[in-house]
């Protein structure tokens, strides 16, 4: 059976030259980078290359890239690290109600422990406006953290009027993005960003899984969340993953470099999707959830009201069609998405919801054939009742 | 030039074998091992294959391991997760003068934050002995923590007299172990052990870097450090590092098998070493740092009284023969290490100790040529003076 893999936002495939570039460090490289002699010198090049060519496509310093273990490790030493080290500016924290749960559930055990945060409210495609976190902003803030580009419904949030906005009217509250799913997807150069801290993850941008990165702003002070070794600068401690880091820079430098085709396919398969929607299941019975002119260009959640999303899951899983409900880490649970009832979805459109991301490999003729099985599927259901 | 590395305490070559099976995974399996389509589904089970293997290979049940980014991170989360989930209990901690940093470390981050932390001395061999663990042990002692094997001299701990003891004399406290040197040299069965917590490592046994375990036994509770997904059980948040988890497991599986083939290999390559360097250097011209009866049989500490350590270190590099000082963690310092000051060895022996450690691919003749190297290097640096 035809496979087809509209599940870009939850893992992407790894690419071809990614591979290659760990290959050559799996098999050829080892030693620890902290170490010494040649072999430590040889693997300490290779990471400071790595580095250095991240730093480049992600356009900040390479001292201002801590190596991690993936996007939740990046957003949680972002969060505990910055309210560590702040502790003496106070204990107030700005989020928005549709983080991932990477930012969260940190959030929700910083109020374990005695911190207040203010979770923003979203409008009905899910964007947060600047002008409201200006009313949250006081003078114990510690720390705003919004994402990018979320990862459920692909709305972009104005993370520059935010950042500016911050800047302007407060003195030292620290500000994290989570870039994790905007990535690769939208540009992003960290040093134009009025932003202090930035988490990416490797396997979003197929790259590897088990590594990402946190930007941290030159002469920021963060704690660390993982005491050892002096690594990174005594940021993160921990043998630094040579192979993790080589495949993540490799994935980073495509990335970057093919943006601009990336972004003009992804919006290609979105408008055929949408387009084949139309003429198989009707204008009128979906409905696109998220920002129609701030969005990632390669998540598209729609809302199909005759079906439950279980329900579809199932059904386009059997046609061999990988989409999502929405994040994959919440995929255990029954609950409605956080995101959508935070966008305060009719019952109907929030028990109704399928992501579907696109990335490499993806064609047009996917995409019609997606929407032409989304069709069938509707209608054979329809004709059952 | 002929490239000896005796360096295998700091990190290791990767297997061919396990190199394959990363890269069969890198290259024909992606998707979210948490998300619940096809390609999920298949992730998953990958995943939970690696668990059971894993767990086959360290004699535990598999829901008894949680993935983490390795061994640093394993010791973190032993004891960051056990003193937040065993608050009402107390602020004492146990641990030892000759730990690794990823606990001594974390142990001062623990004091920082208001826990009392008992470091308790070693003899001149590094051996920790029970009754001075029985001593410490208090009714507020949450955690104690000891490593199995030491990374820096090789001394064997009396693991199972130490857990016997705090079980028989305490009602709860937990018994962490950092196993990360020891895993692949020395034969452990986490089940057997009267153990609560075991951290392990990869990139020590031949796997990749950014990957290593915590054993946890059943129905022991433990915080996690990461927060987001529901991975793990919720004990451990970050899209499952699949090629990494592959890759251990299979690191895992040959280290167990080949554990009595590799103990004898050790021990002959120990015993060459040795019997060089009576030849070559003297026997009353080096010193044997560690235990002559309890040590890992593939780390060697010697001291050179004739020479300081960096000078050593810097020559045999010249020579293409790479040894530690000590930890590679804390090689940027010029501090003398602290398990030789905690073992009280004098200033001439603390002053010029080199550590050997072998792993796969080392040969008798390497021993021999490394033997007549640092005899030449002494000789020559005995002239000049």
């Amino acid at each position: 059976m035809k496979q087809i893999y509209l599940d870009h936002a939850a893992s992407t495939p790894m690419r071809a030259e990614v591979a290659e570039a760990m290959i050559s460090v799996m098999t050829e490289k080892y030693g620890n980078a902290s170490s010494v002699h040649s072999f430590g010198r040889e693997a300490k090049r290779m990471v400071n290359g790595a580095r250095d060519r991240l730093a480049a496509a992600l356009g900040c310093r390479p001292e201002e890239l801590v190596f991690t273990g993936g996007g939740t490790e990046s957003d949680n030493l972002a969060l505990f690290g910055t309210i560590q080290a702040q502790k003496s500016r106070g204990k107030h924290v700005i989020t928005t109600a549709i983080e991932h749960h990477a930012v969260l559930h940190s959030c929700q055990q910083l109020e374990r422990e005695g911190f207040e945060v203010t979770y923003l409210p979203v409008d009905r495609t899910g964007r947060v406006h600047p002008e409201q976190v200006a009313e949250a902003l006081r003078p114990d803030t510690v720390l705003v953290s919004i994402m990018y580009g979320n990862n459920e419904v692909g709305t972009l949030q104005p993370i520059e009027e935010i950042g500016q906005m911050i800047r302007s009217k407060s003195d030292g509250t620290v500000f994290h993005v989570d870039a994790v799913q905007a990535l690769g997807a939208v540009p992003i150069s960290c040093n134009e960003l009025p932003v202090d801290l930035i988490s990416f993850s490797s396997h979003k941008i197929n790259g590897p899984q088990g590594v990402g990165a946190l930007y941290i702003r030159k002469n920021l002070m963060i704690e660390p969340m993982l005491y050892g070794g002096l690594q990174e600068k005594k940021r993160r401690a921990g043998t630094e993953n040579m192979a993790g880091i080589a495949g993540f820079a490799k994935a980073a430098e495509l990335a970057a470099a093919g943006l601009a085709d990336r972004r003009a396919h992804d919006l290609k398969l979105r408008s055929i999707l949408l387009s084949g929607l139309e003429r198989t299941v009707g204008l009128g019975n979906f409905h696109l959830n998220g920002n129609k002119d701030y969005h990632l260009p390669h998540i598209v959640n729609i809302s199909f009201p005759a079906m439950q999303t279980e329900t579809m899951l199932m059904n386009l899983d059997m046609e061999g069609i990988a989409v999502a409900s929405g994040s994959a880490c919440t995929s255990g649970s029954l609950e409605p998405s956080h995101v959508l009832e935070a966008m305060n979805l009719p019952q109907n459109l929030l028990r109704s919801a399928i992501r579907f991301s696109f990335g490499l490999g993806n064609t047009s003729e996917e995409m019609e054939y997606t929407a032409e099985k989304v069709g069938t599927i509707l209608n054979r259901h329809r004709k059952k009742i």
